[in-house]
């Protein structure tokens, strides 16, 4: 209820329970059947034992839907789980009640104030700002941890689902939903198993040719399917088998609640790139090897710059030692703002590049001359927005020490609330853009076929 | 020079510079040929161009070894860089000087305090408690980031080498060098190229054979090789190569310098397990089917409990919804220090168990009772190393909050400080527990094979 109240809840709240009196200032009342007013919608923590007679109660006050919270039902080794579930569906088919869950958070949804954020005193609740991102997920944990961890990096939702056991609505009807909601531009999914394969497949390509989704599939090797059998008496499937439903789809699989805000970043703040040639600019030494080994590792091209862009570099920084004009370009140790942004724009101007990624790493040589160097690469990268017409990412990499951490985050926020997609390393930045590269063509390669 | 008082070197250390004067109270002297003294190691700051002189005069003055920082040698493109590093080897190889680097950060051995740590007002210098890790780096920073990266995590060195462009003393000669000095129990190393392969190889292969060695190879792909090749001059070499001379020597190939940590903490705090049987106890939901997932991918397998074993933990908690025995064994949410300690004992003391990961999550349920609830999980984690005898590891999950990172990095260092291995993913624990049971399970075929 404190959620619902925080989320700034538009509707009536009625708090139910056996013992009277009040709660947050609202009467509590005994029974639903005791509301006087119609009920649409019965956010339900009773136990698995007492779901049944509140299914009831619910039929007899004519609500339309019931979230359940509680495990014990499908998910655990006893029959009598098995048997609860069972019976609260039938209970609710006779009356036309919708379920969501059981065992799960239920529904958030910032434009109405449903929210199933757990309060803490020094924990913020979910955003009240709406995005445009959808969620479906199974697993509650995976939902609040993805809706903080997207929050923290400047991504919001239109609607985040966490159903559980999928006893009644499932995955296939909230996939469908956010297909056909206007307010949804990229479908999220965490799922670990499906009720009904081929629905969901036909489902999944159907959003798939309306929006990006991009899934995590739960459960990919034997102990994972296992594991999420107990979880959420999900049947997980076979790995490869998801694996192709996916692809023919032309879904986006992802292996972490992470990696989903990585690609959704892109979505939202990237232009697709025409290629895969990429210029990396920005810190080098051993960081930069390892940046060129990564981003070959995720199929992304960095050709060597044309000499007359080497050429016009060296013009641009003289011949300072330390300095490299290959790709990944290492121009970020001695470097002004002006000479910064004019060399990257000389890079991004080369038709031999598809894309940027700006490379700043917070440790000993770019502290050394304290906050003023980062406030440096910052206001530089801001800039580059008016100049540079490329698909631009940025990587923020740390050291492991508290003032290395805390000038990283604190540039995150400022660049991606001035829309830039931003990543911790660069593997992560090049998986992502390999991936956002691969949907595109795919789906225009299949457009054509439709055509 | 800050850095070495800052360490406590403690022999003398005299400032040299054109302009004389005083420098941290000592008296400046305008040439090497003016100290009074003898001289064992000059460390040199002058740029490429003056590097020939100052080994003229470093060899009238009887010096045995020279470190010089500079870039601007043979890792450049323009042939000067070249011809100036060849020259100051021709100088040093006539008097018998050693030469480490250029390009490079030089020498790390707390015990004798030298160090090239770069001081800064809200950052500390490196460590002065001296430990049994030995580290070559090809890359400055890489050195910097990794002592900083394991002193974090409770990880002390015997001595670090920064060696950069390799021009006199190479990879080979500090390999040997670590391979005998009986300071150094584990061997650990960032390599980029090498000088001699067949004779690192022999190197490699005789210093994995008297203790572990750890190897993160930078330019793996052909974009990191030629990045390389602009960083230190390095011939990086064919990467299929690099795997067999690596497998063959029975060392242990990592991808990052956090890596490197995580193998490194096993070494250090782990007894190698029997076999490759992993219990993962704590949290679980959909966090739980994607830590069986991510074992499953390292190649760890997770045994079903056997019965005995599910009911015995059924008896201590009650059939509690919510609770999972399979294996992920997900009972933290719930549960008190005895408890815990009690159904960790249990599991551990299965034949069918050779290790246990335990997990836990600081997120939203954890953190619902406060503070202490993450007290009591640390607390019985710290009472299991006298009444467990497995292997045990720790993984410490935040959310992206900065509460719950505060609380998981509190946690890390009273785990680590007691000398658990713990690690911030299940992924990253798998992972390196995987690598370490194959080396023990070579270096035992191996031996049995020689005997």
């Amino acid at each position: 209820m404190q959620s619902l109240i925080d989320a700034g809840f538009k509707g009536g709240i009625y708090p139910v329970n056996p013992k009277d009196g009040e709660a947050f200032g609202a009467r509590i009342y005994t029974s639903v059947l005791d509301i006087p007013d119609t009920v649409d919608y019965v956010i339900s923590t009773v136990s698995a034992q007492c779901a049944p007679q509140l299914v009831a109660d619910c039929a007899a006050k004519g609500v339309k839907a019931i979230h359940f919270f509680a495990a014990g039902f499908s998910e655990i080794e006893d029959e009598e789980g098995k048997q609860l579930e069972s019976e609260i569906i039938r209970l609710a088919r006779q009356s036309g009640i919708r379920v969501i869950g059981p065992n799960c958070m239920g529904l958030y949804c910032p434009a109405t104030g449903l929210s199933f954020a757990v309060n803490l005193p020094e924990q913020s609740s979910f955003p009240k700002q709406s995005g445009t991102v959808g969620l479906l997920s199974q697993s509650g944990a995976n939902s609040t941890y993805c809706i903080r961890e997207a929050s923290a990096r400047g991504v919001y939702f239109s609607k985040a689902i966490s159903y559980g056991n999928a006893s009644d609505l499932n995955e296939a009807d909230f996939m469908e939903y956010l297909t056909y909601d206007p307010a949804t531009k990229i479908i999220t999914a965490y799922v670990e198993g499906v009720k009904d394969g081929p629905r969901f497949a036909r489902a999944l390509k159907v959003a798939s040719k309306a929006k990006p989704v991009i899934m995590f599939k739960g459960g990919a090797t034997g102990n994972g399917v296992r594991t999420a059998a107990s979880h959420t008496s999900a049947m997980a499937g076979s790995d490869s088998l998801w694996d192709s439903v996916l692809r023919q789809a032309g879904a986006i699989r992802v292996y972490s609640i992470e990696e989903i805000v990585d690609v959704v970043s892109l979505f939202l703040h990237m232009s697709p790139p025409k290629g895969r040639n990429t210029a990396i600019i920005g810190w080098g030494g051993g960081a930069g090897v390892k940046a060129a080994d990564e981003c070959s590792n995720a199929g992304l091209i960095l050709p060597v710059l044309p000499v007359e862009i080497r050429q016009t570099l060296k013009n641009i920084y003289g011949t300072e030692a330390g300095l490299i004009f290959g790709n990944p370009v290492d121009v970020f140790r001695l470097t002004g703002s002006e000479k910064l942004v004019d060399s990257i724009k000389v890079i991004a101007n080369s038709d031999q590049i598809d894309l940027l990624i700006i490379y700043v790493s917070f440790d000993i040589f770019s502290l050394t001359d304290g906050k003023d160097t980062i406030k440096t690469y910052v206001e530089s990268i801001l800039r580059l927005n008016s100049v540079v017409d490329k698909p631009i990412a940025v990587v923020l990499d740390s050291h492991p020490t508290d003032r290395s951490k805390w000038l990283a985050s604190e540039a995150h926020v400022r660049l991606s609330e001035a829309g830039f997609p931003v990543y911790p390393s660069i593997t992560r930045a090049a998986d992502a853009i390999s991936k956002f590269i691969q949907y595109h063509q795919w789906h225009q390669r299949n457009s054509e076929t439709d055509d």
